[in-house]
């Protein structure tokens, strides 16, 4: 060891690995500073999760609104790829918690992240930017609006429930109504000189409620995170029950040789397609 | 394409992603057959966890419960490896949700599928066998009984509150009570002739709560996910906040060298460990 | 601190995570106690894969056989989950890495673990058992025989060569032949009574190979994991190339709905499916 | 289905999934067009990795250039973030493929992808732009330059084996040298006025071989993963012989209570931190 420098001690391995999320000690172990007995049985789920992200207790207008946005995006069936690689991974011989990070590594950029991306731009128009201008600075760079506009869905069915406990959260005040505002504005930006209106995609309406909460932009991915690996492990389970190994894409009827088809299996025999 | 053999469709691939957990189609979104819109503020978070892994909705004393076992074990501290790998993806330039995943990866048989084990142990017992036996049977293959005794808690602060819960569910007659007879059946018979008894720990409690409600074992392990992905989330994001880059498990001043303490890093140099 | 232990110390740290694989201080690193300079460009690709796993260089022989293994599995087309999963990560906005890493994330018991099992029963037949009788164990508790057969394949083009290799190299005697032996025991012992043998596959063909290179069988999987990445990589880079977000199993124009296939994106519209 | 739209057929999912990596037929396999048993025994394991990428066979030159950069940078030891959660991985009960992913997981912007960085900025230089002004421009943004510098390595060995193979197939025409002159020119750059020169690192060097053989940036990234799965292997299959249970980044003699030193295991205790 060199002279200039104190030795390391056993206290920068701790100072290394400190936290302010929780504290565990023998037989003690508290959340943000609460002991852990108080809260079981009387902070609901999603207090926790806002208690764990933000450091303070929720009020309860802030939980309701958290749990709906939580409750809206846990899945969107077997065709996202999230859910599609979740159900492969459960063939392939590895254990559930396997399976749903299969799933959750998924939720990127371009899968989950558009939450995120959304945020930012609402954030800028809700701080008092106009809406056409952040709008036209994002299409210069980019083919796609995040957060609007969906390939399947001319009305998503989760806007309305959403947007709607929005204004009612800022009519008694639990939130401003900015980010709501925003949103809106840019809807009426998309909608103008089109026969079919481009409307807001789940991923902007749960952008709006975390954005309105005050959470970070990175945030409105993690939540994203915590609500679709419900999906990701109901369908990872669902495929565990159905006895398939090595589930690929496409079903072995249409693999591209007639052999895939005909072929029956021998007693004895693997089919793993390594 | 061979006689016998019927010409394969697209139905052969429609049918081979076919699930029962949500239904999807242009402006509708069904989860367990119900529609999305109906959910959205009058569902709980754990309440649509139940609804999608068990394909229809809880009572209120089986929704309590099962939120009571999610908000229990949602951290442990960053000492778990869990937790530990979540906050070092956190530094490597991946996403959040990378960061996550890589903490998930790791509830595997040994980390967080204790509970899994545990269930398949008490209800073998719940279902009629003396605990003696089974125990013992465990132990002449295994060294450790899955959901009994920490290396931190002589008792777990977190055994009280849950199995309390569980009492009185089954006073109500929520659930029925045989997996917490014989959880403790399992820890009369490890108190005997010790000091100090071995209790159970949270692993063993959500085994119990997860066994009333009949979770099938699997299942232990999927809830454990989602409810760890919570301290997950909110350490890889403080993490975040904390600016390093490549954090390893020990910090760089007792780094096997003198010159990992002493090297000041110069302007422009990548202090990246490859 | 108790008494009765000494204060824990930076060593406690060092040794925790103590490795005989590698040395790295100031300005050196060392592979298994050779310093890297001396590796590089003298020592091979699988030759620095075996020193790291065995701690000793190969011989030239062993090395030749260990090259041809890894070379023979490095893909098997884009129907294989791992293969598959990879691309869609590649689509979903995250990093080269994490695409490789969630396609080896599914390698597991049934995918890429088979050459594992294959490896402990032709050991057992190596080391004296009767094939007859390690093979009706086998088939007691599980459909299927590990290494053995192949949904696609009567005969798997890996097949000849590589047993070819491993012949070759028990005439010169690299190897010593009792996994070959074994293996052309359970294939004549499958092929008895049949119109068609069942052949081993490219699982049991490698497990063959790393079975006579002395490898202990979980590192058939290891080893396995380092050969298919290299397609996994390739695949999830080709998919990378064309563009594509979100991609799913199934190509939008089959989507369960009409709308899928009519729908064109308008400007500004995000298609991603959440 | 709509009138204007033909009906969708199984040609489109097989489209969807087609590529020219590989072709798999019963009793084919082709990767790029060259049928597997061709390859086994005669290509080398670098030269698949080769073909695989880029499609054609590599000269000999090209493959002894490759080769070497693979074997440059298998193993930083377990300091690094990627090695140590891998070791950690291996201690929680998932397979061994489960914890070279999450190793590989790691390998992101920050911890693997300075290669791919600083492949960008040495293309830039090498097709004509001052180092000066890229050098600049990298750090009016950045308080890193990839590829150069390391915090433990004041000259890494690997620098000047790596840089004199390159120099030799510049000599012989392998490769034309641009990137090898623009590595320099940085290294001078940074040199200018410093007591000690900021030395190029592992991934600066390893940057400049695969630019010298014309592999697109991402790919620097591909690269290392194969590369160092290879650590990441040894030391996860070094891990799992250890014995340990649920590895923490502290050993536990040092965990923030007395009472982690004192506690021996009881018979039949799990000491899973859950």
């Amino acid at each position: 060891m060199s002279r200039e420098n104190p030795e390391p001690t056993v206290r920068d391995v701790a100072d290394w690995w400190a936290t302010s999320v929780s504290r565990v000690e023998p037989n003690l172990i508290e959340l943000r500073g609460r002991p852990v007995q108080d809260l079981i049985g009387s902070i609901s789920f999603p207090g926790v999760i806002w208690l764990m992200l933000r450091g303070e207790p929720a009020t309860p207008g802030q939980e309701r609104l958290l749990e709906a946005a939580l409750v809206s995006s846990v899945d969107h069936g077997p065709h996202a790829p999230s859910i599609a690689v979740a159900r492969m991974a459960a063939t392939c011989g590895v254990g559930l918690n396997n399976a749903v990070a299969t799933g959750v590594n998924l939720l990127g950029d371009v899968h989950g992240g558009a939450g995120e991306q959304c945020m930012r731009m609402l954030s800028e128009i809700a701080a008092g930017a106009a809406a056409a201008e952040v709008v036209g600075r994002w299409r210069a760079h980019s083919k796609y609006l995040p957060g609007f506009g969906h390939r399947f869905h001319t009305v998503d069915p989760r806007r309305d429930p959403l947007l709607g406990l929005v204004e009612r959260a800022v009519a008694d005040g639990t939130v401003e109504g900015a980010h709501l505002r925003a949103a809106r504005a840019v809807e009426e930006l998309l909608a103008d000189g089109r026969d079919r209106p481009v409307p807001i995609n789940i991923d902007g309406c749960t952008a709006v409620v975390y954005g309105e909460l005050g959470f970070p932009p990175p945030l409105a991915r993690g939540l994203f995170v915590l609500s679709r690996s419900v999906g990701i492990l109901a369908h990872a389970w669902e495929e565990t029950g159905q006895g398939r190994r090595n589930k690929g894409p496409m079903p072995p009827s249409i693999l591209p040789t007639p052999l895939g088809r005909e072929q029956i299996p021998w007693p004895g025999e693997d089919p793993a397609p390594s």
